[in-house]
């Protein structure tokens, strides 16, 4: 034994556990141009410019759980019958009824996720993303030897999914849909029809629905939000949300899934399992835990309105500005915190890649925003609505000079060609000032 | 695709992942007696009686966190720089310095060992756990199909490490040694030269240690506690604890990794992926994360010693009180929150196990205390100390008198002996009233 030595190395979890998005961003390696002040428009933390705040109701409520002395021992690790009961009476609707029992609370919408993949789907198994999507599902389930498979998400139909795609990745070792609305990073939000035509395929297939909804309800004035399981007769959904974002508390980790099972099909294997999982670490916090009831009652509808209404001024100016940005298009979301806009990259053939136009406007003008990689999809970014206006405007009038300063008219550079066409079915034609798509449409630049 | 069927199971993750407590409990179906108020000396929480309260200075501080808006965001998933630097100063000793990067914040406890043990070991590797331990370890490891080897505590030296069973349990694929000092469910508390003893056979055999010391400083006048991470010249040692315990607030799960590292041999391999799986939930409360430093800081001296010294107290009550009872062998802890009772079987020739003997003491006296089953040790049941004192007086009482309802003298089962040779190396000899262990002790019953 003693010519034993050490050879100390991270398990295959650790190395498989990776997170996309700042494996992108630190390859960056970004430094912002000195004499401007960093305006980053990446973080999906609403409350990182101190403009928006939890309500007081909150505060409020987090004081009084912690005065009462009622709240700092161990509970059942799905969480405090009391608080269950108050998310299932926030989730149930007219169609829609949930009881306690059908309620998990765990430490952060993320662990709902976490929670999700790793009780339906064994290492081997897959699960299907919508392409762009929220990096974390990747994160979860390959760290577990979960695969990913993705299905796309149409950005002329405001980033619908491509129902053809999406049954056409269903296989054998399908072990449930991830389906995101609204969207991080889109914005979208689908309409009752579309997500119909979601849970049909899901049932023809017999594959469940795991429903990331942490965005519920954050749609702007003249959308409507419905929850997905609203729309099925039989598809079990693992619906998954919590007080990140609404309440403006993304850092407390409260979250919680909430099973739907109209036909009981995940049996009592599949709920039983959820909860063991949730003993792995005990639960979430029981302080913030009995805080639910009167955060969810009390917290007033005009908190949720005026947070709406700002995030959807903040979209129309910025769509606003940005439209009129040559090279620039932006699309326009229908609710969440983000807005994507695609770059034209043929018209700034001096960037070699999103990566590298992102990179320059740091450089230039101290402005971050996400590249579509960090989403899986190149030639767009992401940038948050949450800034305080005035930083907003200020941001949108950088990238127009940015993009003013490197805007081409002529195609010079011919490996952009392929690059583009790889990712929207375009092929340009250099020389000519016509485009031509892939699907036929002839546009004159 | 229309002759598809809805099967859904549940992960083997979920399904491996087992409450060893809840198992052995909820097998044994209890009914308390209706005629008498009960008592249960079962639940490791110190708050459950609400005789034990967390410090003012806790509500203070988690007051102040809320009311400041500066504790709502996301933060970098390992923690706050401030909360990690007060944890790194609360975790130095003048033998150990800790920096604030080699402090990892969890949510709980829990989530430090689960962090731990999934980040150094893969499947088909094992630990090495205690026996008797806390069945977390287990459940932890084996959900993600890492094996257990259990080595041996000894009884009568105070539960200390069977440093050569230790040691034999070590093959090639051990990836680390769990230690727990203090000691739940035991209460012990090692000595400077035992856990230098158990170090240098980590470090013989070039095996890092993840240490429980989730009790830390929780040892009775008298005692002394030392950080394992103390006596390592080499050996890589992630301690685990939190606020769970010395704090009264379980429920909250804040909890912490840190690092003890001296040599680098964990390398940047082994602490990027520990970082890396916290991202998978994205870290602990920041609310609670905001109140660390406050809590550490301002927390009076006087609490911690006024809790030890209660505890100290109860248990001086409860040994003196069963140490009367006949059949009955409390063994004193030294710290912690817990006692172990050993129970002479052979006495109690009408119960066929301890689960038995636990379970009629819940149907007669309704005083409920976790057999060590739970614990993986028959013939002993574990005692919390943190019940209000006329309740343990009372709790004692009724034992006392269950206990002397039983009591039979002679052995008249010898089935009894079969079990209690396997468990004591005790082997029983009817009708002499001679007692031989296996180590070649006789004593006269």
């Amino acid at each position: 034994m003693s010519n034993k030595c050490w050879k100390l190395k991270a398990s295959r979890l650790a190395d498989r556990t990776r997170n996309y998005i700042r494996e992108v961003v630190e390859d960056l390696d970004l430094e912002p141009n000195p004499d401007k002040p960093l305006i980053s428009l990446s973080l999906g933390d609403p409350t990182v410019f101190g403009n928006l705040k939890p309500p007081i109701e909150v505060v409020e409520a987090i004081k009084e759980s912690a005065e009462s002395y009622r709240h700092n021992g161990y509970t059942n690790s799905i969480g405090y019958e009391e608080a269950r009961a108050a998310v299932a009476k926030y989730s149930s609707t007219d169609n829609i009824e949930v009881k306690p029992e059908d309620v998990i609370l765990c430490s952060g919408s993320s662990c709902a996720l976490d929670v999700s993949i790793s009780g339906l789907a064994d290492p081997g198994h897959n699960i299907l993303i919508p392409h762009p999507g929220f990096p974390l599902y990747k994160t979860l389930a390959e760290g577990l030897g979960i695969k990913t498979k993705t299905y796309k998400l149409i950005p002329e139909k405001s980033w619908e999914v491509d129902l053809y795609d999406l049954e056409s990745q269903i296989d054998d070792e399908t072990a449930a849909i991830v389906v995101n609305n609204p969207s991080n990073p889109c914005g979208s939000v689908y309409s009752a029809q579309h997500l119909q035509d979601i849970v049909q395929i899901a049932s023809k297939n017999c594959v469940p629905i795991i429903a990331d909804e942490i965005y519920e309800h954050m749609v702007f004035p003249g959308e409507k939000y419905y929850p997905i399981a609203g729309f099925s007769k039989d598809v079990p959904i693992l619906s998954c949300s919590g007080l990140t974002k609404r309440f403006m508390i993304p850092g407390w980790r409260m979250g919680w899934i909430v099973i739907h099972d109209r036909n009981g099909l995940l049996g009592n294997g599949v709920r039983k399992g959820l909860c063991r999982l949730t003993q792995r670490i005990l639960g979430s916090s029981t302080l913030i835990q009995g805080a639910i009831p009167k955060i969810l009652q009390n917290t007033p509808q005009s908190f949720y309105e005026e947070t709406i209404l700002l995030l959807q001024k903040h979209a129309q100016i910025m769509y606003s500005l940005l439209s009129k940005v040559d090279g620039l298009h932006p699309v326009m979301p229908q609710g969440a915190m983000y807005m994507m806009v695609r770059i034209d990259m043929a018209r700034f053939p001096m960037f070699s890649s999103t990566l590298d136009f992102v990179k320059q406007l740091m450089t230039e003008e101290s402005i971050f925003c996400l590249p579509g990689e960090c989403f899986n999809l190149a030639c767009y970014m992401r940038l948050v609505l949450t800034l305080p206006e005035d930083m907003l405007c200020e941001a949108c009038r950088r990238i127009s000079e940015f993009c003013h300063r490197h805007y081409k008219l002529q195609i010079i550079c011919p490996s952009i060609i392929d690059e583009y066409d790889s990712r929207f079915g375009y092929v340009i034609q250099t020389g000519d000032n016509q485009r031509t798509t892939t699907r036929g449409t002839t546009n004159t630049a």
